[in-house]
């Protein structure tokens, strides 16, 4: 039986299996969750060595454990491929928007409905099954496989580079190769070449040192939440544009080359304004929406709150105000310094009444990577026999800072072989996968671990 | 016994009787609290009884049910005093802030801390007992009481109004009195002639229909928190002056013979940077701080939420961002009319990628006062011969609008006769009332009624 042939027949069981795996709450940033982060962990690590590998470990970090996992069978002269996933996801909230329990996986039509059905348990669990499928065919996969699943990504990966860092010659590789991404149809694959980098700050404006009558103090003491607005409100410009001294230094401009690229990634304004659910594009007037969404730096609040915030009015002036922001940042910005020039400015723009505290959540490094290595031509033929078209070249406007990593500390380029779509609405409610992608992963992935076995070339 | 007399023999007595109106967790805003309203407000009339009143009862209203009780027996040509109080608290969130349960009424050194034992259940208890003493040493007050306690003050008396309009003839009175408000200092009693009224909104703006992964559509979807972080800002100038086109058409100015007047308002800026807990004083340079907080419109934000608000990071961009918003009002300033002009001005300024609604949540009116009425010369003498020193005649920055609608649908002015104190923290974790100020208040009302009776003023 080929490997494809057994993929095929084994596909129901897959997909069952992939539930099991969705059905764990490995929710990171949530301490009551832990329980499920350990579950999770093992029940991946025993699905490895079912699939075959000689070796999967539960090996401790500071937080969430990592899953490694290798099978070095092709010999030294073939090519070793580091996969790189992550079994944690993001919280579910708010509950009541979701029309399945999240946890609870759910298959309506052609989709898997589930928190993590695409980000990324659902594809990182591909790689688990591309080499079963060869265990039980071939006997081994035509690559050396290494298998790094974290459990902290959607945390910001705290212990990630630490773990990286002390273990470069255990990881050690030729290339990586990462699925937590999407491509820009059902039909029409795609390959990523460039990610935008985090920096998340949290800020916290203190008015006075306790809540006050809003009657009696008000007009006579600056209000946090005021305040915080102000504030917030001069970060960016009504198009989007930051004015933050400094943001732009670091920025690589686009060339016309790359722009016309860029241009032809196929998009649609209309599909684009459905799936994001807006009646109307925003930001930066002189860059297209795949550049704004892919190529451009943005900032965004991604909460914010104080005072009352409960049903009915509550006149009150409050002690505090607090703000999530993060800013995406492109090649070459770094987020350690990003993180410093917002805090300077928030400080130099703070009226002297308030006192204002920016905490570093997280940050991470984008990344730009090589478009004709073995493996990226590998990737590409391996998404046209599974697709039947040629994948389109593309930015990502998402972070996965460990590509950067693997650049800095294993000196290894990644191929990002997303296979996800982009209305999977990832952290939102109602996260599904689409099934053929899954079916179509499976395939790809075969395919491109057999043409890289087969060229040769390592890296 | 003099009633006096009277008043100093019992006055343990009164105090664990207010005890036990605090321990009712009367939160008018919170439907969960509605048995308590219940209980709170059948305790209160079976006070009234105890006190010697021919009539009390509960009349419903299409929400909380008012308290109403009278008692006619100085005669028709003495005058009527129509006493308004609420039996309605605040929340008494954030509870960890309270260093004592807030229904659980603990005295500390001279002081009884409660949610409501100042706002308003503390000094609304006072006629209470001020009846009951009459009734066991003169036989019956020096002038006809009419009572009139409401459930629901504290989210702006939606049904006081139609109540009012309802029973003029029920409530038809030479005066109303009022203690709901705080004098200067515990040997500082004042006299409130003033009060602001309030415009109360809730802002609510919508941008994509779901919530979107900020670095899939960050850049080019305008975030709603931006947004109404961007709005907010636009309302008022760092300095406090309002920008709402048309918001300061009405605003009665202050001319220089009051402006002097309140200059008198005795007023130690150390003093209130303590109590405000703020390390400078902030808002319109023209004016003072007595100005700014009593004679002076103003714009505080009360809550405002959004996006993601646990802890930890989440890389949302939300579909929805909403604010509390209050202003606070000063005669001729018309809250239906400030609530049309902040709604126009949000639908004027809002990018045209959201929607914004914005709903009234409530409002009321402000009112000024005579200052010379013979109520107003009685309350003046009251205060001097219970507190050694005649009254200061002040401004109040807070709302209560039923002094309005006393002006409007009975034709009589409100006495204003407050024994709060300025740090009783409103509305705020540990509000407290001072016991001192709580006998003194008996004394002052007692000396008021008698004074009042003995004028045969009507009015």
């Amino acid at each position: 039986m080929s490997t494809l042939a057994y993929i095929h027949a084994n596909y129901p069981r897959f997909l069952t299996e992939l539930k099991t795996f969705l059905s764990i709450p490995s929710i990171s940033t949530r301490p009551e969750h832990q329980p499920d982060m350990v579950r999770a962990a093992g029940w991946l690590r025993e699905q490895l060595l079912s699939a075959g590998f000689p070796r999967a470990d539960i090996m401790p970090t500071d937080g969430h454990p990592v899953v490694y996992a290798e099978w070095l069978a092709a010999g030294p002269e073939a090519p070793t491929v580091l996969v790189y996933g992550h079994y944690d996801v993001q919280p579910a909230d708010p509950l009541d928007l979701w029309r399945t329990p999240p946890f609870k996986p759910t298959v309506i039509g052609d989709d898997l409905y589930a928190r993590g059905a695409s980000d990324d348990k659902g594809q990182a669990f591909l790689y688990v099954k591309v080499a079963e499928a060869f265990h039980a065919t071939a006997g081994t996969p035509p690559v050396n496989l290494k298998c790094l699943f974290e459990g902290e990504e959607e945390i910001g990966s705290p212990h990630l580079d630490p773990f990286i860092r002390a273990h470069t010659d255990l990881l050690a590789a030729d290339v990586a190769v990462i699925s937590d991404s999407h491509i820009l149809g059902k039909d029409m694959p795609a390959l990523v070449y460039a990610l935008r980098g985090l920096a998340y700050v949290e800020v916290a404006v203190t008015g006075p040192d306790h809540d006050l009558h809003s009657g009696i103090y008000g007009g006579a003491v600056n209000n946090p939440l005021n305040v915080l607005c102000r504030m917030i409100a001069q970060l960016q410009d009504e198009d989007g544009h930051i004015l933050i001294p400094g943001f732009y230094d670091k920025v690589r401009s686009l060339d016309d080359a790359e722009r016309a690229e860029l241009a032809r990634v196929p998009f649609s304004h209309d599909d684009w304004l459905a799936e994001a659910g807006v009646r109307a594009a925003w930001g930066e007037s002189d860059y297209t929406v795949v550049e704004r969404t892919t190529a451009r730096p943005t900032l965004d609040v991604n909460g914010i709150w104080g005072g009352y915030i409960e049903r009915g009015a509550k006149t009150v002036l409050p002690s505090q105000a607090f703000a999530k922001l993060s800013m995406r940042l492109v090649a070459d910005q770094d987020p350690a310094e990003i993180t410093r020039l917002i805090t300077a400015y928030f400080q130099q723009i703070a009226p002297p009444s308030v006192t204002v505290e920016v905490r570093d959540l997280h940050g991470g490094n984008g990344a730009i990577v090589r478009r004709d290595s073995p493996a990226m031509l590998a990737a590409r033929e391996a998404y046209r026999r599974a697709f039947g078209v040629a994948p389109v070249l593309m930015r990502e406007g998402g972070s996965i800072p460990v590509v950067a990593t693997f650049q800095k500390e294993l000196g290894i380029d990644t191929v990002l072989m997303g296979f996800g779509l982009p209305d999977d609405r990832l952290h939102s409610p109602n996260e599904k996968f689409h099934l053929p992608n899954f079916a179509k992963g499976l395939e790809t992935l075969v395919h491109f671990m057999t043409l890289l076995g087969e060229s040769g070339a390592r890296g």
